[in-house]
């Protein structure tokens, strides 16, 4: 526990930078018992990263690309939780709360923020509502789920247009990320659709989306152009120079104007600083904090910043640095010996490094890479991808248990059970473009709809052939509550006239609401009986006018 | 799919009955096209139920449980569904939907009904609102999950108060599935708690709770005597002859009029038939389906009913027959084959069995059983144990997978990493017992709560000290709901006079409501004028008093 007599260095972020600044910390103090080290992460594991893309095709057992903090860092404090606000005033870190009411402060001498990016899934409509993300191992596990579950029901689906629509799965974002993930997704689906007799693999669609001229644009052209050509041998379609202008819950919409129908985006673009660094007063550049060649912030001596989240420049080319797990390490390893040095009284050494090399995997043993300025490509990239990482792993544990995974992979089948661990939220949003369905007329339906904005028109199949504009809604209206309490068919079609945005709420969370909160069963209650009048008076003017004809 | 020149015999439920059921049906019928044989299940994969105690501790990989049912029953048609309605006048079953509105409808020529039974938490205050189930994979997930977090939370926790309630484990029930499961959580918090530098292993309670005179009551008593003697001394401790009386999100009130301050209880009492059975027209006895000595429900024939949610006799010793696995694969086999029977015209034989014992495994390298009539316990009842149930495991790739987990577990540590996998409710129901605190003056607060019934009271403390009631409300009533929006810590103290049950709404949810839903925000928006003026007065007559005196 903290005490005023001992001094901390607090890191802020359990990636690559963060927990290569405890372990070097750790190594250059140790025995140290009047200095602190703690670790504040929103998990108590550590993801290794590069090889979260064969969680999703099982190659990987879920477990195992991660490690417990704990064991990586013993003798470090852990704090599980959430950083809520950063005070470098007064030196302290408000993270979120556990079991107790009220948040943590932890007061720190020494600062280091390694809080990496998130996604920015506002640049896209739809997409914060419909797309799936692919950065943390629960992203993995959900997108390994979905397309269990597509399958699933792709299985016993008679409709040819709706399977292929559950068939067809839309990566946008081509750089390392996004080309490693949507491969193992390529493999994972083709093999595994053979264990469903009622999908044909040729109504199997993967499609990447990627808005430059090439993939992998971090790669010399050639070997973007191999890396193109093999993963469209395994029939992955490639769109360059467009992207994603909208999602909803079946279809992509692109910017250069096709639609995609797809129950599936999963989406590796539009990195945003951690919001808890945006507030900092301190100098960023596109939303990294500046640091100074030591990775210190200037405006705040005692506080250092690495990896994704910080805007370094090489101190020898002058370039900045590279978002990638090779120099948050070696960022690490700086800030720590940085640290070791301002509490030593020495002076701090400017961060300098040259990397190796860069390299993506393919699926299905194959990569690509540049290594030590050599090309390399097809299996013996592979195999040099799969000795790198291995080597890189921490820990006997991990190597031990991926190698195993490996070599099962080789002798057994590949896994499917789909575990599921996102239940249907019950209250969520919902992205539409203009002229889709809400809801349809003659269905059942089990949920209700408030609109967030757009508009939409209710209409009605008429008996005599033909349909009727019944109503338009705007901002604030509900619709679809009636068939929830009398369980009958939708009574209407709703269809969106403009881009709109609803919240959704399931029966069952519905009828608590209702059940329980007064004023909301009063203006339900309200709502029902207008309805009602308002259907029987377009039933009695519908007698007159027929009377009338 | 399903036509009419086939005939389809359909069963429901993938536990032990239903998937043993499918596999004889399919090795009788080999070759006959004429036929059907599919399958609704939850899940698309089956749990090997005895080894899901071990998925708690990690002993076991969390997908090594469970085989993907394609693979168990290959050319069987698999519907991963929710059985929402049996007619069995008009021979359809009627499933929850997919991805399209409408539910299925599964037209049917034979029937087998294996659908288990469910958990009946109703039977204790406040179990289904705080109570953890052990039944299926993501029930022993959720289980794991919950432990780590309480070591993680635990490991910073100053109160030791708040710890101890932490580091408090408490199973309700002594059967072998009780008895299985918090022998495996004592293994494994005991073994993890090392990892933990500011746990003390002496604060650590885990506590079983049963009805009876003794656990494991299938057992003779010497062997009970034995699992009790071996649980102790592994400190747990076995509370006898009482049993839960009611739970909160703090304490496990018992009968015995003890009350537990604990955060985790798991439960395994109460099993109460699917409510899908309950509605159908047939005999049934304690909420089983009566069946005939041929497993046949007498009143529908063509429909049979096996496993835990048949009333089955014994044909030879007239006993009904236990709810274990070894009984459903059997009756699976029978039903199978007496289906076969009535297809080919034959007549069907009545199900008779003399199960070969039962074994229990108590953790670390223990256990206890009666096989063949010849008691073993310790060590060698272990070995026999994994022999006996890793030949029962289905295909070689589980037992290569479930040999190496055990085979890694002698070798590598325990692995403890928080998967998280069920994302915290937004709004859920609550139970307090009375005198209670919901929320604390001081605190800041995050959730706003509606009361569906019961009475609190709420009280300020006096800036002169004492307290005082500033009023008591009941059903339908809200607290809570102004720390949401002025971010101010709670201004009052709310108790409860009696049990209380509120629906507890988060403040993202709550925000989102009434941002979105007019007339909640109206209500709002009064309830918060009432409450400022309410205030006022308040404050005013404190003046006049004050100046009176």
């Amino acid at each position: 526990m903290w005490s005023k007599a001992r001094k901390r260095i607090l890191v802020l972020g359990g990636g690559f930078g963060g927990i290569y600044t405890v372990r070097a910390l750790q190594k250059a103090l140790h025995g140290r018992t009047d200095i602190e080290i703690a670790l504040v992460n929103q998990e108590n594991y550590f993801v290794f990263q590069p090889m979260l893309a064969e969680v999703i095709s099982g190659n990987i057992g879920l477990l195992n690309t991660v490690t417990p903090i704990r064991d990586l860092c013993p003798g470090a404090t852990l704090y599980v939780r959430t950083v809520e606000r950063i005070d470098l005033d007064h030196k302290v870190v408000i993270t979120s709360h556990g079991f107790r009411p009220e948040p943590s402060v932890l007061p720190y001498d020494y600062l280091v923020l390694a809080l990496g990016t998130l996604d920015n899934f506002g640049v896209v409509r739809g997409l914060q509502e419909h797309g799936l993300h692919f950065k943390t191992l629960g992203d993995a596990l959900v997108v390994r789920n979905r397309l269990i579950h597509l399958l699933e029901e792709a299985d016993s689906e008679p409709d040819a247009a709706l399977r292929r629509r559950m068939l067809t799965f839309v990566m946008a974002g081509g750089g390392f990320s996004g080309v490693e993930a949507i491969a193992e997704v390529n493999d994972f689906v083709r093999d595994v659709a053979r264990r469903y007799p009622h999908v044909d693999p040729a109504e199997l669609r993967v499609i990447l989306v990627h808005a430059g001229p090439r993939i992998l644009p971090e790669l010399p052209a050639s070997l973007s152009r191999y890396a193109q050509t093999m993963l469209t041998r395994r029939k992955v379609e490639i769109r360059l120079q467009t992207r994603l202008a909208a999602v909803t819950a079946d279809e992509a919409h692109l910017t250069d104007g096709s639609v995609l129908p797809t129950k599936t985006v999963i989406a590796t673009i539009g990195a945003t600083p951690n919001p808890v660094l945006r507030a900092l007063p301190c100098q960023q550049e596109r939303g990294r904090l500046v640091v100074n060649a030591a990775l210190e912030v200037p405006e705040y001596p005692g506080v250092w910043a690495l990896g994704d989240c910080a805007h370094i420049l090489d101190h020898t080319t002058g370039q900045p640095c590279p978002p990638t797990a090779q120099y948050a390490v070696r960022e690490g390893t700086r800030v720590a010996r940085n640290i070791v040095a301002a509490i030593e009284g020495t002076a701090p050494r400017p961060f300098a490094f040259a990397d190796w090399g860069v390299m993506g995997a393919l699926g299905h043993r194959a990569a690509v890479g540049q290594v030590l300025g050599i090309r390399v490509s097809g299996w013996p990239a592979w195999v040099l991808w799969r000795a790198v990482y291995w080597s890189k792993l921490p820990g006997v544990t991990r190597k031990v248990r991926i190698a195993l995974d490996w070599l099962l992979r080789l002798l057994l089948p590949r896994d499917y059970a789909q575990l599921n661990v996102s239940p249907s939220e019950r209250i969520m949003r919902e992205h539409f473009e203009a002229g889709e369905v809400i809801v349809h007329q003659g269905d059942p339906g089990d949920h209700m709809y408030v609109m967030i904005d757009g508009e939409v028109e209710v209409v009605q199949q008429q008996a005599e052939g033909g349909e009727r504009v019944v109503a338009t809604l705007t901002q604030g209206e509900w619709f679809g509550e009636m068939a929830l309490f009398n369980e009958e068919p939708r009574g209407a079609t709703v269809r969106t006239l403009t881009t709109v945005n609803v919240l959704s709420v399931d029966r069952r969370t519905f009828q608590t609401l209702v059940t329980h909160i007064a004023p909301l069963r009063d203006a339900f209650e309200r709502l029902m009986r207008h309805r009602e009048a308002e259907d029987k008076a377009r039933r009695q003017h519908h007698e007159e006018e027929r009377v009338l004809c």
